[in-house]
């Protein structure tokens, strides 16, 4: 099973993979945690290109190719073989994220998203979680983060509330996969939503 | 106008681009001379991940993906803006160097190499110099250079002269283009068979 977290920054997505990760590893199962972009040595490399520096340091067209370098790499490289190993894949973000930030937002590039998909990567996760929360909550969370991964949270709120309606609009486009999950309350209340969804 | 210079490893493209441009300044042109993978302070970071390390480093497809992010960036921040500046620019290496390296030689990837040059950049150049040289003698060269930018390099003699069977064919399938230069003889020899061909 391939299972991927997305929503807007701050939100809680890696918050709530990790749970989940932690609750099937519980029931018994073999579970592999990873992350974009980055989750395998190269494409952490790439991420440092993505996350870091202000918001004018690529243009959405040329972000959105080295998104997709680096999630070729990470399904090369970690997903491909934890899932033919039998494992429980889960994702924090995948190519969700790309449609949302570079395809409706960053970006008019749905249609190069969808045929960057195409080419280098073909698969979708089993199940996506989308955590929604307000945008002022998750922006005020990433600041006080605080490091210097900060290139998207840097664009500011109303960048991140036409991320949240991108978002919720996934969740129409793909009703068989997608899951929205109501990120308020504590982290356990949003916990026991996703494994109600699952 | 827009001028590249192609060909195999150490053939002597990046002696040749700086020739022709000083020529072509020496009689009164403005020209912008850059290169590939590189050319932006983006793509020149990009570049760092493409050309040092093993040849396994990547997969031919991630690989692909990382040279049109690459190439996007150049594009978009050095190259047109030039051209729009009325300068003649020179690139050492463009699109031809995906076609050959990544469509014909690493992977069989000429078809995803077509649509990544289609989404992301979509421009030609006017002419297209390949200069040619016998593969164990660019070897020679290349290796005599020294530094860690050697990726390519290290993938062997076999590799280069897949390489230069590659850059043959591209003469064949874009002949207002594309111009074969014979790369032997002097850097003086190969300049006046440019200048002659141009
Ligand atoms: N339900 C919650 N209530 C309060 N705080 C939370 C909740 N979930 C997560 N947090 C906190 O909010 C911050 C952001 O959460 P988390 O890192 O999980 O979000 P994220 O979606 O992964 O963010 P990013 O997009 O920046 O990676 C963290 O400090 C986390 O501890
Ligand atoms: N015609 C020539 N005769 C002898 N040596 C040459 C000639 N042209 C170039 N060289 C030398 O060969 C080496 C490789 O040349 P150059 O750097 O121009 O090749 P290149 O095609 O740009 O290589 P790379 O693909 O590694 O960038 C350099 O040391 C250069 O001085
Ligand atoms: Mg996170
Ligand atoms: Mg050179």
């Amino acid at each position: 099973m391939f299972i991927s977290f997305e929503g807007i920054d701050g939100s809680g997505k890696s918050t709530q993979a990790k749970r989940l990760a932690e609750a099937l590893r519980a029931e018994g199962r073999e579970v592999l945690l990873t992350r974009e972009p980055g989750g395998s040595p190269g494409a952490e490399e790439i991420r440092r290109l993505l996350v870091e520096g202000t918001g004018e340091r690529w243009s959405a067209e040329t972000e959105c190719l080295l998104f997709f370098a680096a999630r070729r790499d990470h399904l090369e490289r970690t997903i491909r073989p934890a899932l033919a190993a039998g494992k429980t894949v889960i994702t924090d973000r995948f190519s969700d994220s790309s449609r949302v930030y570079q395809g409706a937002t960053r970006g008019d590039l749905r249609g190069m998203v969808d045929k960057l998909h195409d080419l280098s990567i073909g698969i979708e996760p089993d199940r996506s979680f989308v955590i929604e929360i307000d945008p002022a909550i998750g922006l005020a969370r990433g600041k006080a983060r605080g490091g210097t991964e900060d290139r998207f949270e840097s664009l500011g709120l109303s960048f991140q509330q036409k991320l949240a309606t991108g978002f919720r609009a996934l969740a129409q486009e793909y009703p068989a996969r997608v899951r929205l999950i109501d990120g308020s309350g504590s982290p356990e209340d949003v916990a026991a939503r996703v494994r109600a969804a699952l």
